[in-house]
């Protein structure tokens, strides 16, 4: 038998998420906000980091905390074990799901942009998250992010230099039903802010009045 | 060759941890508080869940955003696919460290109440954190924590009923330096608690008062 205290204290008899006297709500009364998945998915060069990071900013200038999951921090730390084959970015994307959900459960309002170009990954993670989940498909044609190729990184793939790259040697599956769709062939980077800014307000999850003014009235 | 848009993004020679414009600082400010990680290690039954919640609950009444990680949410979730030999353990620890690198990174004071029974585990997520790395050790004797077997878990572990069992048949190393030692035979949880938030204000990691002013300042 393999077994030790935490496995025994996390026996699906007991409540699997144990709140100690806080809840997720307590945090986003504190927070004056709502706990949130944002997935950006996307190929590469469609404009997932440069919408999140703009959208990050739009938050936080109304004091929401929020915060990023990019590759940049979860490549390098978390997920430096793994590579890129299709078991190893469904690890990837579980992986992210689950530090999302940890965050949301926190309060934060969380954007992962990561291409997860796999409809299965991603929809383990909305079933994990519910209604937290909101997923925002950041669309923009092969051939417009491949003629913008910022980084080069297509023309490396087409010359073989680079393998299993995203829309080249590897698929992309486009989401069928996303929350937010944002065309960035069509939108600029503002556009595509609002757009995001406008179904979060349309959907009450943009703020939680009733939570800032409590917190205004407690401090005052 | 097997790479991907997100290695790409990532290589040592970039910026590792993209802020997007915004910092921790920012976050920090926003939160009126410092972001840190509070890496409890004791025996099973030494009283970590129980200080843990009690120190939240503290926090949290002085208006600071805490979060808890500990087996319930993290051995359900991420940590699901692993088990308990020396690597697995090991493994474990390495991801709970990256999750609290990621939450201190986001501004959150979070407590990760694990038994890790390992130094060398404990030491490599002190190096990953820095100074917002604090390890409390919660102390108690085998033989004291053996006999509050609150969840008869040392009872099973003698008759064999659970193998690799933290302290009876497999190793827990002490910590030889920890930031704060909480002795929960000689003190009660009020008392452990009040000495955790003590060594805090003793190092300036309580509160950041100067942020507070500024929050509370610009919203009268």
């Amino acid at each position: 038998m393999n077994m030790d205290e935490e496995t025994e204290k996390a026996q699906p008899k007991d409540v699997v998420w144990h709140d100690h006297g806080l809840s997720r709500d307590d945090r986003e009364k504190l927070l004056g906000q709502k706990g949130l998945l944002l997935w950006f998915t996307g190929l590469s060069g469609s404009g997932k980091s440069t919408i999140a990071s703009a959208f990050q900013k739009r938050l936080f200038d109304e004091k929401r905390l929020v915060y990023i999951l990019d590759g940049d921090n979860i490549r390098h730390g978390l997920n430096s074990d793994l590579g890129f084959t299709k078991e190893e970015r469904s690890e990837n994307i579980r992986r992210i799901g689950e530090v999302g959900k940890l965050f949301v459960d926190a309060g934060v309002i969380t954007i992962a942009a990561f291409i997860s170009p796999y409809r299965k990954d991603r929809q383990e993670v909305r079933d994990k998250l519910g209604e937290r989940f909101v997923e925002v498909y950041v669309k923009c044609s092969l051939e417009e992010c491949e003629k913008r190729d910022t980084k080069g990184l297509y023309r490396k793939a087409r010359s073989g230099k680079i393998g299993d790259f995203t829309g080249v040697s590897a698929p992309y599956e486009e989401p069928e039903n996303p929350e937010i769709e944002v065309d960035t062939a069509k939108l600029d980077v503002e556009q595509s802010v609002q757009l995001i800014c406008d179904w979060l307000e349309k959907e009450g999850l943009w703020k939680d009045e009733s939570a800032i003014h409590e917190r205004t009235g407690e401090e005052e």
